[in-house]
C-alpha cells in the first residue's frame, strides 16, 4: 500500500481531505470527516498529541507537545524519543494522534456504550529539523500554539538550548478525522422500553487559574496573555 | 533486545515495577516511577488510552476505551482496528499509553517550558479474547472501570453482540511510568532575574452533570451511580 498516492490530502488549502486506504472510514458507530476545517479545529483544540513510532518492530506511543503552522500546513512535534527512531529509520512513517474526550455515553445496553470524542490521526514521514532558522520558527509555532503571546514574553532559546532541542516537522498531507457525538443510539426498539436511564456524562477539559512559581519574587503580575488562558479550554 | 527478560515487572503483586531497557528513564526533565501504585493510579484515573499497533510497518495510534482487572493484573482494551492487526500478527507487541495532562508549565525561558503530566506506557503482546465467559468478564471490568455500578444497571450483551465485540487482554507485566509536576525549573540563575512571570496554568478534566438522552421518557431518574460521576474526575 503506497499511502503517498495522488489522491491524498493535498498540502495546498483545500476544503476536503483526500481519502487513502487507511483513512477511509469503516465503522458505523464512528463518524468520519474529510473536511480540513474539522481536522484544523481538532488540532487547534489541544497541545498534547500521542506520537507513535516503531522501534525494533514494536510501536511506542509517547505523549508530547505539538504546534501547527496552518499557513504552511506543517505539524511541529517535540520529541527526543521519536528523534532517536528517526535517525535510525529516516524514511519511516509515524502517526500523530490528537484526541479530545467529550463524554461518556451510557446507553440502555452495554453494547451501545461508548465515548463521545473528536480525534485526528496524522500520518507522515517526519523530518528532524536541523536548520537553526527553521528550528526557531518551529519553536515559535509550538509556543504560540500552547500559549499565544508567550513567544514574545519569554526569553527565546539560545544556540546551546537549540542544539539540545529535538523538533520534528510533519506535513499535514494525510489525516483521518473521526468524531462521535450525541446521545446513545438505543432509544428505539426493545431496549428503549426497559425503563433505564440513558444519556451522556460530559467530560470537560479546561485551564484553571494560573499558579505562580513559589520562587517568583513579589510584584510580578500575571501577564494578560496568561491570565486569558484561565478558565478557557485549550486552543480557544 | 528481549523485553521479556527475567527482571521485568512481575505479574504477581509487587510494589516495584521491573526495569527493562526501554522502560529505563533517561531524560532529566521527566520523573520516572517504578512503583506499581503509581502505575495503577494513572490507569484508574482515566478510561481512554492510546493504543499503538503496527500495520504494514507503520504505527497506528488509536484512542480507545480500556478497563483494568487489578486482581489479575490484566488490561482490557476495546479495539477493532487492533484486532485486525492482531489476527494478522498474533505475536506482535503493542503499546498502550494512558496520559493525564495536569498543567502547562510557563517558564522564564522558552527552553524550560513544558507540560505537567502523568503517563503510563504498557507494552504487551495482546490476546484477542474469544472465550465467552472471559469476554463477559472483560466487558464487565471495562464497564465498571468507566462507570462503577453500570454493569448491574444496564442490559448485558447478548451472544450476537458479544460476537460483534473485539476485546483484547494484555498482561500488566511491563510498563513505563513518567510524571512531571511542579513549577518551572528556571528560578535560579540569570533567568530568574529577568523579572518575568513564571508558573503553571493547571489543566483540569472532570465530569459534568449527566445529560439525559432527549428520547428518554419522562420520569426515569438519573441513577445514583451515574449522578455520583457528575463533578468528579474520571477514576475517582
Amino acid at each position: 500500500m503506497d499511502v503517498h498516492q495522488p489522491d491524498q490530502y493535498p498540502r495546498q488549502a483545500s476544503a476536503e481531505l483526500g481519502v487513502t486506504e487507511r483513512t477511509r472510514h469503516r465503522r458505523l458507530r464512528e463518524q468520519g470527516s474529510t473536511r480540513v476545517a474539522d481536522l484544523d479545529a481538532i488540532l487547534r483544540g489541544g497541545f498534547v498529541c500521542h506520537l507513535g513510532v516503531v522501534v525494533d518492530g514494536t510501536p511506542i506511543v509517547v505523549p508530547t507537545v505539538y504546534g501547527v503552522d496552518f499557513a504552511t500546513r506543517t505539524l511541529f512535534v517535540h520529541g527526543s524519543v521519536a528523534s532517536r527512531s528517526i535517525v535510525r529509520a529516516p524514511e519511516a512513517e509515524v502517526c500523530v494522534t490528537v484526541t479530545h474526550i467529550d463524554g461518556l455515553v451510557l446507553a440502555r445496553s452495554v453494547f451501545e456504550h461508548g465515548v463521545n470524542y473528536r480525534s485526528a490521526m496524522v500520518y507522515a514521514v517526519p523530518r528532524l529539523i536541523t536548520d537553526g532558522d527553521e528550528l526557531l520558527h518551529g519553536l515559535k509555532v509550538l509556543t504560540e500554539h500552547c500559549a499565544p503571546g508567550q513567544w514574545d514574553y519569554a526569553r527565546r532559546p539560545n544556540s546551546k538550548e537549540m542544539a539540545a532541542t529535538s523538533l520534528l516537522a510533519l506535513p499535514l498531507d494525510e489525516a483521518s478525522v473521526k468524531t462521535a457525538s450525541g446521545p446513545p443510539d438505543d432509544a428505539e426498539g426493545p431496549d428503549g422500553e426497559l425503563g433505564l436511564w440513558a444519556g451522556v456524562v460530559p467530560v470537560r477539559t479546561s485551564f484553571g487559574a494560573p499558579e505562580a512559581d513559589p520562587a517568583l519574587p513579589a510584584g510580578i503580575p500575571v501577564p494578560g496573555h496568561v491570565a486569558a488562558l484561565g478558565g478557557g479550554t485549550p486552543g480557544s
